[in-house]
């Protein structure tokens, strides 16, 4: 991408992220806010206030002036326009139950992958993704990352972690997803645990040097870690799944994976090593 | 207590907490913040941070015009005056990591239990704590309780949780520190888990609503849990140790314990349930 083309996506995530911030803030006005509307595309209950971040959300890019394809967590994919030209896979809020009980860990993450001319849509995967911005909305934290260009944390740069060993780390783990038992000897081996509940907040934390490693080896949607993953990757932190491949699966809404997102090569290696 | 009593107490918490938080923006100039100066009384490493928070604490105190005894995690137990009417058992900084990550949860956790005249201080137990007194300091909210008065947040009555069943529920544990597989069935038993990293006021999340459940079957401190576990007493929550037996702990800096602290007693029976 040029750099016209870079900062007129990044523009319209922030403008995205912005009314979505708004929209959500409004949500907390209505005294519906928690209800379930439906089960959403992903097949996880829809509540009120997502409806709200999502609403704005593709009200935003259908107003873009751009065809798209547009993956998001309630709604499934959408195409608008008859020639796409990008696919946008996004969760316009997560960490929605942290959103509804006030603790402070939830936010968007949006990200984009170019569609060439006459491309096949189902070869497009993660490693396709050129843009990912995410953003903390309590915190007020603004992540992004241009493929090939660097991460950012609020328009200036990142430092990652340099603990390289397992026992002076902090790991955040979805334990409670995990098979029985699997990460036993991680959990006794780490220095400290996290587990905040917004996998790409904290994804993002593996790639300012809040946490040393993030890892769900159970299964992961990638429309949750397609911003994060690249924001981690271009502040040269290690993201692979649990078999240390790359995470190259396609862009859907079914599509799951496992994630071992570290700060170095050295931690992550130490990291495997505790995976029973 | 009496009325006058209660009020000189909690007029004296406000003002340390106050004067902590502001040590605490002032240490964070010190390019030391993140040094360990020493093993702290408990066998802790102390961060320049958390001595910046106790020094201030221990100097109110001292100024108070109150004889004390202070019972804290750096500096051990310490008298102050010759006739001590009360302890006051604190820790001024409670989740030192996440304030110098900042991971949005730490703050401060203040209790007080009254001396009476010729009274065996090894008899002082935490069920003779009567205020408990938690600021969330990132967050801004200020958790207090009263023996026999109730809880408040920011001043206010709060809502603690009405979830009666784990597979519904939000639970905090500290399952690194727990025996290898004890917690296996509770964890994939809840509905969400999550570890934020500072027990106080994770404890105060389970007295206003936001968890339902916070356990630790492994140690923790009488000092960590002192001033929260009357705060969700005092809104009807239930407090216990792993064996269901109260915590009545004496007062020191080397008393530990197990804590199941719940919302309500079906809650808490479920997940003890759920403990192998």
């Amino acid at each position: 991408m040029n750099d016209n083309e870079i900062n007129f996506w990044l523009d319209l995530f922030e403008d995205m992220t912005n009314k979505v911030e708004d929209a959500i803030n409004t949500a907390r006005n209505d005294p519906q806010i928690r209800t379930i509307t439906k089960i959403g595309a992903d097949g996880t209950p829809t509540h009120k206030i997502d409806e709200y971040a999502e609403d704005m959300a593709i009200d935003i890019l259908k107003k873009s002036g751009k065809s798209l394809i547009v993956i998001s967590e309630e709604s499934g994919t959408i195409k608008i326009g008859d020639n796409p030209e990008a696919i946008i896979i996004m969760d316009p809020l997560d960490g929605t139950s942290n959103a509804l009980k006030n603790i402070p860990c939830y936010g968007i993450s949006l990200a984009l992958a170019k569609i060439n001319s006459g491309e096949d849509l189902e070869k497009i995967t993660l490693e396709d993704i050129e843009i990912g911005y995410v953003k903390n909305f309590p915190i007020g934290d603004v992540y992004m990352a241009v493929k090939g260009h660097g991460a950012t944390k609020n328009d200036k740069p990142m430092k990652i972690s340099e603990i390289t060993k397992a026992s002076e780390s902090t790991v955040s783990t979805y334990v409670y997803r995990a098979k029985k038992n699997s990460l036993s000897k991680l959990c006794s081996s780490v220095r400290r645990m996290r587990l905040m509940g917004a996998i790409a907040i904290e994804l993002c934390y593996v790639a300012d040097g809040t946490y040393d490693v993030f890892l769900d080896i159970g299964q992961v949607r990638v429309l949750d870690i397609a911003a994060a993953q690249l924001i981690i990757k271009e502040n040269n932190g290690i993201v692979t799944n649990a078999k240390t491949g790359n995470i190259n699966n396609q862009l859907n809404l079914k599509e799951k994976t496992s994630i071992i997102a570290a700060a170095n090569e050295k931690i992550h290696e130490d990291i495997i090593k505790l995976l029973e």
